[in-house]
Protein backbone atom coordinates (compact mmCIF):
# COMPACT_ATOMS: atom_id res chain seq x y z
CA UNK A 1 0.00 0.00 0.00
CA UNK A 2 1.27 3.60 -0.93
CA UNK A 3 0.09 6.42 1.91
CA UNK A 4 0.37 9.79 2.27
CA UNK A 5 -1.51 12.93 4.12
CA UNK A 6 -3.05 14.88 1.38
CA UNK A 7 -4.58 17.98 1.23
CA UNK A 8 -7.70 18.85 -0.77
CA UNK A 9 -10.75 21.85 -0.60
CA UNK A 10 -12.25 19.50 1.91
CA UNK A 11 -9.54 19.39 4.27
CA UNK A 12 -6.10 17.40 5.31
CA UNK A 13 -6.83 13.85 5.64
CA UNK A 14 -4.35 10.59 5.66
CA UNK A 15 -5.14 8.85 2.65
CA UNK A 16 -3.92 5.30 0.32
CA UNK A 17 -3.89 5.15 -3.16
CA UNK A 18 -6.11 2.91 -4.64
CA UNK A 19 -7.38 1.76 -8.21
CA UNK A 20 -5.60 5.66 -9.60
CA UNK A 21 -7.36 7.53 -6.14
CA UNK A 22 -5.99 8.74 -3.36
CA UNK A 23 -8.89 7.42 -0.80
CA UNK A 24 -9.53 8.62 2.53
CA UNK A 25 -7.78 6.60 5.50
CA UNK A 26 -9.85 7.37 9.21
CA UNK A 27 -7.18 9.89 10.74
CA UNK A 28 -6.32 13.70 9.70
CA UNK A 29 -2.70 12.61 8.76
CA UNK A 30 0.17 9.66 8.44
CA UNK A 31 1.53 10.67 12.83
CA UNK A 32 -2.06 10.41 14.01
CA UNK A 33 -3.14 7.35 12.32
CA UNK A 34 0.17 5.09 13.05
CA UNK A 35 -0.68 6.63 16.78
CA UNK A 36 -4.18 5.57 16.78
CA UNK A 37 -3.40 2.03 15.85
CA UNK A 38 -7.18 1.72 14.34
CA UNK A 39 -7.45 -0.01 11.05
CA UNK A 40 -6.76 1.38 7.66
CA UNK A 41 -10.46 1.03 6.38
CA UNK A 42 -10.35 3.00 3.07
CA UNK A 43 -12.99 5.59 2.90
CA UNK A 44 -14.15 7.95 -0.05
CA UNK A 45 -12.06 8.64 -2.60
CA UNK A 46 -10.10 12.67 -1.94
CA UNK A 47 -10.90 14.83 -5.31
CA UNK A 48 -7.98 16.64 -5.83
CA UNK A 49 -5.76 15.86 -3.04
CA UNK A 50 -1.87 16.52 -3.46
CA UNK A 51 0.63 15.03 -1.00
CA UNK A 52 1.65 17.02 1.79
CA UNK A 53 4.49 16.78 4.89
CA UNK A 54 3.11 12.79 5.83
CA UNK A 55 4.24 13.03 9.34
CA UNK A 56 3.37 16.44 11.00
CA UNK A 57 4.01 14.92 14.64
CA UNK A 58 7.03 12.41 14.47
CA UNK A 59 8.06 11.93 17.73
CA UNK A 60 11.05 10.62 17.50
CA UNK A 61 13.31 11.49 13.98
CA UNK A 62 16.36 9.62 14.31
CA UNK A 63 19.21 9.67 11.60
CA UNK A 64 21.91 7.63 10.71
CA UNK A 65 25.43 9.43 9.19
CA UNK A 66 28.15 7.67 7.45
CA UNK A 67 25.99 4.78 6.41
CA UNK A 68 26.96 4.28 2.72
CA UNK A 69 30.44 2.86 1.71
CA UNK A 70 31.43 5.77 -1.28
CA UNK A 71 29.76 8.63 1.64
CA UNK A 72 31.99 7.48 3.90
CA UNK A 73 34.99 7.30 1.74
CA UNK A 74 34.43 10.97 0.63
CA UNK A 75 34.32 12.27 4.63
CA UNK A 76 37.73 10.23 4.55
CA UNK A 77 36.42 7.91 6.99
CA UNK A 78 36.37 3.87 7.92
CA UNK A 79 33.38 1.43 7.59
CA UNK A 80 31.95 2.00 10.94
CA UNK A 81 31.19 -1.51 13.58
CA UNK A 82 28.33 1.27 14.96
CA UNK A 83 26.00 2.93 13.38
CA UNK A 84 26.61 6.86 14.23
CA UNK A 85 23.44 8.81 14.99
CA UNK A 86 22.06 11.86 15.68
CA UNK A 87 18.42 13.37 16.45
CA UNK A 88 16.20 16.24 14.66
CA UNK A 89 13.06 17.13 15.64
CA UNK A 90 9.72 17.33 14.16
CA UNK A 91 9.96 20.57 13.15
CA UNK A 92 12.53 20.16 10.90
CA UNK A 93 10.03 18.17 8.51
CA UNK A 94 8.39 19.45 5.64
CA UNK A 95 6.07 18.47 2.86
CA UNK A 96 7.45 16.85 -0.33
CA UNK A 97 6.95 20.42 -2.26
CA UNK A 98 7.38 23.12 0.53
CA UNK A 99 10.81 25.10 0.09
CA UNK A 100 13.53 24.88 2.32
CA UNK A 101 14.17 28.00 4.25
CA UNK A 102 17.46 29.02 6.08
CA UNK A 103 18.61 32.76 6.48
CA UNK A 104 21.54 33.54 3.82
CA UNK A 105 25.09 33.30 5.25
CA UNK A 106 25.33 29.77 6.06
CA UNK A 107 26.25 26.29 3.92
CA UNK A 108 23.35 24.21 2.70
CA UNK A 109 24.07 21.17 1.48
CA UNK A 110 21.70 17.97 0.23
CA UNK A 111 21.64 14.35 1.60
CA UNK A 112 19.48 12.17 -0.30
CA UNK A 113 17.90 9.48 1.91
CA UNK A 114 15.77 6.11 2.57
CA UNK A 115 13.92 6.93 5.58
CA UNK A 116 12.63 4.13 7.85
CA UNK A 117 8.96 5.02 9.44
CA UNK A 118 7.87 2.74 12.67
CA UNK A 119 4.47 1.13 12.89
CA UNK A 120 4.66 -0.60 16.06
CA UNK A 121 6.83 -0.20 19.59
CA UNK A 122 9.75 -1.48 19.75
CA UNK A 123 12.43 -1.92 22.58
CA UNK A 124 15.14 -3.77 22.92
CA UNK A 125 13.92 -5.52 19.86
CA UNK A 126 15.54 -8.03 17.86
CA UNK A 127 15.98 -6.90 13.91
CA UNK A 128 13.49 -9.30 12.71
CA UNK A 129 11.16 -7.98 15.46
CA UNK A 130 11.81 -4.30 14.41
CA UNK A 131 11.44 -5.61 10.77
CA UNK A 132 8.05 -6.73 11.30
CA UNK A 133 6.96 -3.27 13.17
CA UNK A 134 8.34 -1.10 9.97
CA UNK A 135 4.96 0.91 8.70
CA UNK A 136 7.21 1.95 5.16
CA UNK A 137 9.28 3.76 3.58
CA UNK A 138 9.91 7.46 2.10
CA UNK A 139 12.03 9.60 1.05
CA UNK A 140 13.89 12.50 2.66
CA UNK A 141 16.73 14.88 2.37
CA UNK A 142 18.90 15.80 5.70
CA UNK A 143 19.48 18.93 4.85
CA UNK A 144 22.40 20.16 6.59
CA UNK A 145 23.76 23.53 7.75
CA UNK A 146 27.25 22.38 7.24
CA UNK A 147 29.04 25.71 9.26
CA UNK A 148 27.37 24.98 11.98
CA UNK A 149 27.40 21.25 11.84
CA UNK A 150 31.38 21.72 12.00
CA UNK A 151 31.71 24.06 14.63
CA UNK A 152 31.45 21.88 17.50
CA UNK A 153 31.70 17.93 17.56
CA UNK A 154 28.65 17.60 17.65
CA UNK A 155 26.45 17.53 14.41
CA UNK A 156 23.02 18.34 16.03
CA UNK A 157 23.39 21.96 15.50
CA UNK A 158 23.60 21.81 11.87
CA UNK A 159 21.12 19.04 11.26
CA UNK A 160 18.26 20.51 13.51
CA UNK A 161 17.44 23.60 11.81
CA UNK A 162 13.09 24.05 11.69
CA UNK A 163 11.80 23.81 8.27
CA UNK A 164 14.88 22.41 6.75
CA UNK A 165 14.22 18.27 6.00
CA UNK A 166 11.53 17.21 2.92
CA UNK A 167 9.71 14.02 3.36
CA UNK A 168 7.45 12.18 1.60
CA UNK A 169 5.89 12.08 -0.58
CA UNK A 170 4.25 8.82 0.37
CA UNK A 171 4.68 6.16 2.65
CA UNK A 172 5.20 2.90 0.78
CA UNK A 173 4.78 -0.30 2.88
CA UNK A 174 7.15 -3.06 3.24
CA UNK A 175 4.78 -5.78 1.45
CA UNK A 176 5.14 -3.88 -1.54
CA UNK A 177 8.63 -2.44 -1.26
CA UNK A 178 12.26 -4.31 0.08
CA UNK A 179 15.30 -1.95 0.76
CA UNK A 180 17.54 -4.66 0.54
CA UNK A 181 16.67 -6.05 -2.89
CA UNK A 182 18.23 -2.57 -3.53
CA UNK A 183 16.27 0.99 -4.53
CA UNK A 184 18.03 3.65 -6.24
CA UNK A 185 18.55 7.45 -3.63
CA UNK A 186 19.06 10.11 -5.65
CA UNK A 187 19.46 13.82 -5.67
CA UNK A 188 19.53 16.52 -8.47
CA UNK A 189 20.27 20.15 -8.07
CA UNK A 190 18.81 22.39 -10.49
CA UNK A 191 18.30 19.14 -12.63
CA UNK A 192 21.84 17.94 -12.50
CA UNK A 193 22.56 14.37 -10.78
CA UNK A 194 24.35 15.27 -7.73
CA UNK A 195 23.61 11.54 -6.09
CA UNK A 196 23.43 8.38 -7.02
CA UNK A 197 23.07 5.69 -4.21
CA UNK A 198 21.59 1.91 -3.49
CA UNK A 199 20.16 0.96 -0.53
CA UNK A 200 21.67 -2.61 -1.40
CA UNK A 201 25.42 -0.97 -0.13
CA UNK A 202 23.69 0.14 3.26
CA UNK A 203 26.53 -0.49 6.27
CA UNK A 204 23.34 -0.75 8.66
CA UNK A 205 19.69 -1.62 7.03
CA UNK A 206 16.51 -0.63 8.44
CA UNK A 207 16.13 -3.51 10.64
CA UNK A 208 19.58 -3.12 11.82
CA UNK A 209 19.05 0.16 12.72
CA UNK A 210 16.10 0.09 14.83
CA UNK A 211 17.45 -2.99 16.47
CA UNK A 212 20.28 -0.72 17.52
CA UNK A 213 18.18 2.25 18.33
CA UNK A 214 15.91 0.40 20.67
CA UNK A 215 18.51 -1.28 22.49
CA UNK A 216 18.42 2.79 24.39
CA UNK A 217 15.10 4.20 23.80
CA UNK A 218 11.75 3.30 23.09
CA UNK A 219 10.36 3.78 19.22
CA UNK A 220 6.64 4.31 19.01
CA UNK A 221 4.43 4.31 15.57
CA UNK A 222 5.30 7.05 13.39
CA UNK A 223 8.77 7.84 14.83
CA UNK A 224 10.99 8.21 11.92
CA UNK A 225 14.96 7.22 11.10
CA UNK A 226 16.87 8.28 8.10
CA UNK A 227 19.02 6.11 7.13
CA UNK A 228 22.59 8.08 6.05
CA UNK A 229 23.27 9.67 2.78
CA UNK A 230 25.10 7.82 -0.37
CA UNK A 231 27.76 9.63 -1.59
CA UNK A 232 28.05 12.81 -3.70
CA UNK A 233 27.64 15.52 -1.12
CA UNK A 234 28.43 19.53 -1.99
CA UNK A 235 30.93 19.19 0.76
CA UNK A 236 32.48 16.53 -1.02
CA UNK A 237 32.83 18.51 -4.39
CA UNK A 238 35.90 20.33 -5.62
CA UNK A 239 35.36 23.32 -4.33
CA UNK A 240 32.75 22.60 -1.82
CA UNK A 241 29.55 23.81 -3.44
CA UNK A 242 26.67 24.54 -1.46
CA UNK A 243 22.84 25.42 -2.22
CA UNK A 244 22.18 29.36 -3.22
CA UNK A 245 18.52 30.84 -2.94
CA UNK A 246 16.18 29.56 -5.49
CA UNK A 247 17.67 26.47 -6.43
CA UNK A 248 15.54 23.56 -6.96
CA UNK A 249 16.35 20.34 -5.02
CA UNK A 250 14.70 16.88 -6.20
CA UNK A 251 15.06 13.96 -3.86
CA UNK A 252 14.15 10.58 -5.54
CA UNK A 253 14.01 7.00 -4.95
CA UNK A 254 12.26 5.63 -7.47
CA UNK A 255 9.37 2.93 -6.48
CA UNK A 256 9.02 5.88 -3.74
CA UNK A 257 8.28 8.79 -5.46
CA UNK A 258 10.23 12.31 -5.46
CA UNK A 259 10.51 15.40 -3.13
CA UNK A 260 10.49 19.00 -5.35
CA UNK A 261 11.76 21.55 -3.07
CA UNK A 262 13.00 24.83 -3.50
CA UNK A 263 15.84 26.74 -0.89
CA UNK A 264 15.01 30.14 -0.02
CA UNK A 265 17.67 31.95 1.62
CA UNK A 266 16.12 34.34 4.22
CA UNK A 267 17.40 38.07 4.96
CA UNK B 1 8.45 30.56 43.84
CA UNK B 2 8.96 27.15 44.03
CA UNK B 3 7.21 24.81 41.79
CA UNK B 4 6.92 20.97 41.38
CA UNK B 5 4.62 18.34 40.03
CA UNK B 6 3.84 16.00 43.09
CA UNK B 7 1.99 12.89 44.11
CA UNK B 8 -0.03 11.98 46.91
CA UNK B 9 -3.16 9.94 47.55
CA UNK B 10 -5.27 12.21 45.84
CA UNK B 11 -3.43 11.88 42.39
CA UNK B 12 -0.62 13.94 41.04
CA UNK B 13 -0.89 17.91 40.56
CA UNK B 14 1.61 20.73 39.98
CA UNK B 15 1.99 22.23 42.94
CA UNK B 16 3.97 25.61 44.32
CA UNK B 17 5.50 25.93 47.80
CA UNK B 18 4.51 28.55 50.02
CA UNK B 19 4.33 28.97 53.55
CA UNK B 20 5.39 25.42 54.38
CA UNK B 21 3.23 23.59 52.15
CA UNK B 22 3.31 22.40 48.76
CA UNK B 23 -0.20 23.65 47.46
CA UNK B 24 -1.60 22.71 44.24
CA UNK B 25 -2.00 24.42 40.73
CA UNK B 26 -4.32 24.23 37.99
CA UNK B 27 -2.60 21.36 36.01
CA UNK B 28 -2.02 17.54 36.65
CA UNK B 29 2.02 18.52 36.06
CA UNK B 30 4.83 21.27 34.82
CA UNK B 31 5.07 20.09 31.26
CA UNK B 32 1.37 20.96 31.32
CA UNK B 33 0.96 24.16 33.66
CA UNK B 34 3.75 25.90 31.37
CA UNK B 35 2.30 24.90 28.02
CA UNK B 36 -1.40 25.67 28.86
CA UNK B 37 -0.19 29.36 29.53
CA UNK B 38 -2.71 29.85 32.42
CA UNK B 39 -2.44 31.61 35.77
CA UNK B 40 -0.11 29.92 38.44
CA UNK B 41 -3.19 30.35 40.42
CA UNK B 42 -2.80 28.38 44.26
CA UNK B 43 -5.44 25.91 44.94
CA UNK B 44 -5.73 23.60 48.25
CA UNK B 45 -2.90 22.58 50.10
CA UNK B 46 -1.60 18.81 49.05
CA UNK B 47 -1.50 16.52 52.41
CA UNK B 48 1.49 14.36 52.00
CA UNK B 49 2.96 16.08 49.02
CA UNK B 50 6.45 14.09 47.58
CA UNK B 51 7.61 15.47 44.63
CA UNK B 52 7.95 13.13 41.62
CA UNK B 53 9.38 13.88 37.91
CA UNK B 54 8.15 17.14 37.38
CA UNK B 55 8.07 17.55 33.50
CA UNK B 56 7.10 14.24 32.55
CA UNK B 57 6.47 15.23 28.60
CA UNK B 58 9.03 17.92 27.96
CA UNK B 59 9.35 18.88 24.25
CA UNK B 60 12.68 19.36 23.68
CA UNK B 61 15.84 17.92 25.98
CA UNK B 62 18.86 19.65 24.70
CA UNK B 63 22.02 19.62 26.84
CA UNK B 64 25.21 21.61 25.88
CA UNK B 65 28.63 19.31 26.65
CA UNK B 66 31.71 21.31 27.47
CA UNK B 67 30.53 24.15 29.32
CA UNK B 68 32.94 24.74 32.56
CA UNK B 69 36.38 25.14 31.99
CA UNK B 70 37.47 22.28 34.90
CA UNK B 71 35.71 19.85 33.05
CA UNK B 72 36.59 20.94 29.30
CA UNK B 73 40.10 20.53 30.73
CA UNK B 74 39.79 17.11 32.15
CA UNK B 75 38.25 15.90 28.45
CA UNK B 76 41.72 17.38 27.53
CA UNK B 77 39.96 20.15 24.97
CA UNK B 78 39.80 24.05 24.54
CA UNK B 79 37.64 26.66 25.72
CA UNK B 80 34.75 26.95 22.74
CA UNK B 81 33.81 29.73 21.05
CA UNK B 82 30.45 27.44 20.19
CA UNK B 83 28.48 25.64 22.56
CA UNK B 84 28.56 21.85 21.62
CA UNK B 85 25.04 20.38 21.46
CA UNK B 86 23.14 17.47 21.57
CA UNK B 87 19.46 16.07 22.60
CA UNK B 88 17.91 13.48 24.98
CA UNK B 89 15.07 12.56 25.09
CA UNK B 90 11.81 13.11 27.29
CA UNK B 91 12.07 9.21 27.87
CA UNK B 92 15.23 9.62 29.41
CA UNK B 93 13.51 11.68 32.17
CA UNK B 94 13.06 10.75 35.47
CA UNK B 95 12.21 12.02 38.75
CA UNK B 96 14.16 13.13 42.28
CA UNK B 97 14.01 9.41 43.67
CA UNK B 98 13.33 7.06 41.15
CA UNK B 99 15.95 4.74 40.09
CA UNK B 100 18.90 4.94 37.07
CA UNK B 101 18.26 1.70 35.55
CA UNK B 102 20.58 0.82 32.64
CA UNK B 103 22.06 -2.97 31.28
CA UNK B 104 24.84 -4.23 33.29
CA UNK B 105 28.29 -4.35 31.21
CA UNK B 106 28.28 -0.37 30.61
CA UNK B 107 30.37 2.32 31.10
CA UNK B 108 27.58 4.61 33.58
CA UNK B 109 28.93 7.96 34.74
CA UNK B 110 27.63 10.68 36.53
CA UNK B 111 26.97 14.20 34.99
CA UNK B 112 25.76 16.64 37.46
CA UNK B 113 24.34 19.38 36.00
CA UNK B 114 21.66 23.08 36.07
CA UNK B 115 18.97 22.99 34.06
CA UNK B 116 16.84 25.51 32.56
CA UNK B 117 13.37 25.30 31.34
CA UNK B 118 11.48 27.56 28.83
CA UNK B 119 8.79 29.22 29.83
CA UNK B 120 7.36 30.85 26.58
CA UNK B 121 8.07 30.31 23.11
CA UNK B 122 11.57 31.17 21.64
CA UNK B 123 12.53 31.59 17.99
CA UNK B 124 15.71 33.79 16.95
CA UNK B 125 16.09 35.20 20.47
CA UNK B 126 18.51 37.24 21.42
CA UNK B 127 19.80 36.65 24.80
CA UNK B 128 17.93 39.17 26.80
CA UNK B 129 14.51 37.95 25.19
CA UNK B 130 15.72 34.61 25.98
CA UNK B 131 16.55 35.42 30.02
CA UNK B 132 12.72 36.70 30.16
CA UNK B 133 11.36 33.57 28.65
CA UNK B 134 13.42 31.40 32.09
CA UNK B 135 10.72 29.64 33.29
CA UNK B 136 12.68 28.33 36.20
CA UNK B 137 15.77 26.27 37.14
CA UNK B 138 16.25 22.57 38.01
CA UNK B 139 18.89 20.23 38.77
CA UNK B 140 19.50 17.54 36.74
CA UNK B 141 22.25 14.43 36.07
CA UNK B 142 22.99 13.65 32.56
CA UNK B 143 24.02 10.25 33.06
CA UNK B 144 26.15 9.04 30.26
CA UNK B 145 26.71 5.18 28.86
CA UNK B 146 30.41 5.83 28.09
CA UNK B 147 30.97 3.09 26.00
CA UNK B 148 28.09 3.82 23.50
CA UNK B 149 28.82 7.58 23.71
CA UNK B 150 31.94 6.92 22.54
CA UNK B 151 31.33 4.11 19.53
CA UNK B 152 30.90 6.92 17.30
CA UNK B 153 31.62 10.46 16.67
CA UNK B 154 28.22 11.55 17.76
CA UNK B 155 27.55 10.83 21.44
CA UNK B 156 23.44 10.48 21.19
CA UNK B 157 23.51 7.05 21.33
CA UNK B 158 25.84 7.08 24.56
CA UNK B 159 22.94 10.03 25.99
CA UNK B 160 19.70 9.40 25.30
CA UNK B 161 18.96 5.78 27.07
CA UNK B 162 15.42 6.11 28.67
CA UNK B 163 14.81 6.54 31.99
CA UNK B 164 18.80 7.36 32.81
CA UNK B 165 18.91 11.27 33.68
CA UNK B 166 17.27 12.18 36.91
CA UNK B 167 15.62 15.89 37.09
CA UNK B 168 14.12 17.88 39.82
CA UNK B 169 12.95 17.78 42.28
CA UNK B 170 11.45 21.81 42.22
CA UNK B 171 11.55 24.37 39.56
CA UNK B 172 12.70 27.77 41.23
CA UNK B 173 11.66 30.75 39.49
CA UNK B 174 14.21 33.59 38.07
CA UNK B 175 13.00 35.91 40.58
CA UNK B 176 14.26 34.01 43.17
CA UNK B 177 17.45 31.93 41.37
CA UNK B 178 20.14 33.93 39.56
CA UNK B 179 22.92 31.22 38.04
CA UNK B 180 25.19 33.92 36.99
CA UNK B 181 25.94 34.61 41.04
CA UNK B 182 26.92 31.34 41.48
CA UNK B 183 25.01 28.50 42.43
CA UNK B 184 27.12 25.53 43.01
CA UNK B 185 26.74 22.37 41.01
CA UNK B 186 27.29 18.97 42.86
CA UNK B 187 27.71 15.24 43.13
CA UNK B 188 28.21 12.48 45.43
CA UNK B 189 28.17 9.02 44.86
CA UNK B 190 27.95 7.06 47.99
CA UNK B 191 28.11 10.17 50.16
CA UNK B 192 31.32 10.54 48.81
CA UNK B 193 31.67 14.24 46.74
CA UNK B 194 32.92 13.81 43.20
CA UNK B 195 31.91 17.04 41.58
CA UNK B 196 31.89 20.64 43.04
CA UNK B 197 31.45 23.31 40.26
CA UNK B 198 29.82 26.93 40.35
CA UNK B 199 27.33 28.03 37.87
CA UNK B 200 29.83 31.65 37.54
CA UNK B 201 32.35 29.51 35.44
CA UNK B 202 29.80 28.49 32.51
CA UNK B 203 31.26 29.60 29.24
CA UNK B 204 27.49 29.93 27.59
CA UNK B 205 25.06 30.67 30.65
CA UNK B 206 21.64 30.10 30.14
CA UNK B 207 20.40 33.21 28.52
CA UNK B 208 23.55 32.87 26.09
CA UNK B 209 22.18 28.68 25.23
CA UNK B 210 18.94 29.56 24.49
CA UNK B 211 20.00 32.36 22.23
CA UNK B 212 22.27 30.41 20.51
CA UNK B 213 19.38 27.19 19.99
CA UNK B 214 16.40 29.56 18.92
CA UNK B 215 18.50 30.65 16.01
CA UNK B 216 17.68 26.98 14.75
CA UNK B 217 14.62 25.45 15.75
CA UNK B 218 11.78 26.69 18.39
CA UNK B 219 11.82 26.33 21.58
CA UNK B 220 8.63 26.05 23.80
CA UNK B 221 6.90 26.27 26.91
CA UNK B 222 8.45 22.84 29.08
CA UNK B 223 11.46 22.35 26.82
CA UNK B 224 14.70 21.87 28.97
CA UNK B 225 18.32 22.78 28.86
CA UNK B 226 20.84 20.55 30.52
CA UNK B 227 23.94 23.22 31.06
CA UNK B 228 26.86 20.90 30.75
CA UNK B 229 28.72 19.64 33.55
CA UNK B 230 32.09 20.77 35.67
CA UNK B 231 34.44 18.32 36.34
CA UNK B 232 34.96 15.39 38.61
CA UNK B 233 32.98 12.89 36.41
CA UNK B 234 33.77 9.10 36.58
CA UNK B 235 35.68 8.73 32.81
CA UNK B 236 37.90 11.53 34.03
CA UNK B 237 39.56 9.64 37.33
CA UNK B 238 42.27 7.60 37.31
CA UNK B 239 41.86 4.79 36.94
CA UNK B 240 38.49 5.88 35.28
CA UNK B 241 35.49 4.82 37.44
CA UNK B 242 31.94 3.94 36.69
CA UNK B 243 28.93 3.85 38.59
CA UNK B 244 28.39 0.01 39.92
CA UNK B 245 24.58 -1.77 40.73
CA UNK B 246 23.28 -0.13 44.31
CA UNK B 247 25.09 3.15 44.07
CA UNK B 248 23.40 5.95 45.58
CA UNK B 249 23.94 9.23 43.35
CA UNK B 250 23.40 12.75 44.95
CA UNK B 251 23.13 15.24 42.41
CA UNK B 252 22.47 18.75 44.30
CA UNK B 253 22.35 22.27 44.01
CA UNK B 254 21.84 24.36 47.11
CA UNK B 255 19.17 26.60 46.64
CA UNK B 256 17.26 24.09 44.67
CA UNK B 257 17.58 20.95 46.12
CA UNK B 258 18.85 17.63 45.88
CA UNK B 259 18.02 14.60 43.45
CA UNK B 260 18.59 10.91 45.16
CA UNK B 261 18.78 8.19 42.92
CA UNK B 262 19.91 4.43 42.78
CA UNK B 263 21.76 3.11 40.08
CA UNK B 264 20.12 -0.30 39.25
CA UNK B 265 22.27 -2.33 36.45
CA UNK B 266 19.43 -4.84 34.66
CA UNK B 267 20.61 -8.36 33.10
Amino acid sequence: MRCATVTSTAGTTAAAWKDGEWRALPAPDLSSLLRSGTEWELGDAVAGAVPVLPLPTAGKVICCGLNYGDHIAETGRETPTHPTLFAKYADTLIGPTDDITVPSGHEVDWEAELAVVVGAPLRNASPAEAQRAIAGYTVANDISVRDWQRRTLQWFQGKAWDATTPIGPALVTPDELDPASGLEVLCRVNGIERQRGNTKTLVFDSPALLSYISTFTVLRPGDVVLTGTPGGVGMGMEPPTYLRDGDVVETEIPGIGTLTNTVRLTH
